[in-house]
């Protein structure tokens, strides 16, 4: 682990963190944003998911998560979205495919079996390297994320109940095996079998008994991308068919972008808060 | 004037707009944050100068200043640093001078004076354009800026100090003239003759009798640029010999980047808004 990056922010460090990836077999980077507390004490963590082409630098930069993140006293891991590397298969003109499309599954497919296992590297091994290196309270953890991001901190949550505490969404991507732009992506990194995709689409994981406690969603009804790779009511639907608890808010007037995301970002980062029940 | 794109943010309107200017001859982009607030009132507005090598995008973006300006209901209005352009003379391996760097001066000298006027652009052009086009409360205007984009501040304030009724900087060269990374372009643009940049520095004008009611300065202890092209000391001497208040803020550990500015950037809006005395 190298710290390639390191500013003062908010009376905290944010920092860019590069390291050797045994799951994706590249180097990965991520990026820390710590709260100016006792080095003694552990501080909880919120994971942030990107979205498509992003690296961990895009809402690093534009999230304006860590005035709230410093008063409150919480960490932000902002990773990558997908492994990247002159030896990393990838689809350069394809933006929904390969190089920041990793799409949070691991692939079972060649050639992308080797590198493309962001679900084990967002649950388990990028973890372990935070809890190693930073004091962090291991007992709370939140998770969001932004569109392809949304989609990982769902099915993050929904398998994993019992490691976070919280989760929330901007614009997720609810059903990401029947939307066109993850389709395609979902059959070269999982096969045709459809069967295989289930455990990586948050709907399908609450239809197969899948369940997490509460969830924050905040969509944006001018999105562009809304009624295609979006679709909350598809989530929507499924939760109230099972009763089950979310907080899906409209916003009026927002669309995709940061603009929209640094708007919310502090209202989610109060409400992982008080779910952590500190 | 044409708007080329808008964003809803923090319940107002994040726009960015193209127009051609006569005093630069060619066209220039500036940003426009408008708060939430009814068409028929007109707001106060503050003026954002930004540092070398930017554009009106890295503060829109990086900046973090539409929470408050929504909440207090204020404008920030975010000029281009410079003439930018196949006709415009350019160093394109010069950080320090044409694009990204007009320094806030009308030029004097052949071949920049046709196009680097970027004090009159700040002072009157951009002015005109924003009152004309938006709801804006002439009366109440502001001005601050980063780096370069300080000493632009100072300057305009101390030289109108019956337009701007607030002043403030991050990290400010405070003296252009004397700075290494400065006094080069001051030649080129302004020519041999030292006595005609007086008029464009802060200190300068500050020794030949300019005043301004009361300047907030953030400086981070950690800026690389500290002892050689910023100098907050410089400022300070001065001020102090002739008994000018000066709030300057020395802030242990941070940097010169914006991760500093967006920490302090709500306490600039809220000195700013208090010197409106709305």
């Amino acid at each position: 682990m190298e710290v390639i990056d390191s500013f003062f922010s908010f009376g905290g460090e944010q920092k860019v963190i590069k390291h050797y990836s045994s799951v994706n077999n590249c180097e990965m980077q991520f990026s820390i944003y710590l709260p100016p507390i006792s080095k003694s004490k552990k501080v909880p963590i919120i994971w942030y998911l990107s979205g498509l082409t992003c690296t961990h630098a895009n809402v690093t930069e534009k999230g304006e998560f860590r005035k709230k993140a410093s008063e409150l006293g919480v960490a932000i891991v902002c990773p990558d979205t997908s492994p990247r590397g002159d030896n990393v298969p990838d689809e350069k003109d394809n933006w929904q495919f390969g190089s920041g499309a990793g799409f949070y599954l691991d692939a079972t497919q060649e050639p992308y079996k080797n590198n493309y296992n962001m679900y084990s590297y967002i649950n388990k091994e990028l973890p372990n390297i935070v809890f190693e290196n930073f004091s962090i309270e291991k007992k709370c953890q939140g998770i969001m994320g932004h569109s392809m991001g949304g989609h990982g901190a769902l099915i993050m949550a929904l398998r994993n109940p019992e490691q976070y505490l919280s989760c929330s969404a901007f614009a997720p991507i609810v059903q990401p095996s029947s939307a066109e732009w993850s389709s395609t992506a979902f059959q070269k990194y999982l096969g045709e079998d459809k069967v295989n995709w289930r455990t990586y689409d948050a709907t399908l994981l609450i239809e197969d008994g899948a369940r997490f406690s509460n969830i924050l969603i905040d969509q944006g009804m001018k999105d562009p991308f809304l009624n295609d790779g979006l679709r909350p009511h598809v989530l929507k639907n499924i939760c109230d068919k099972f009763n089950l608890p979310l907080n899906l808010r409209m916003q009026e007037g927002y669309d995709h972008s940061y603009y929209f995301i640094s708007t919310f970002m502090n209202d989610h980062i109060e409400w992982h808060y008080k779910n952590f029940n500190l």
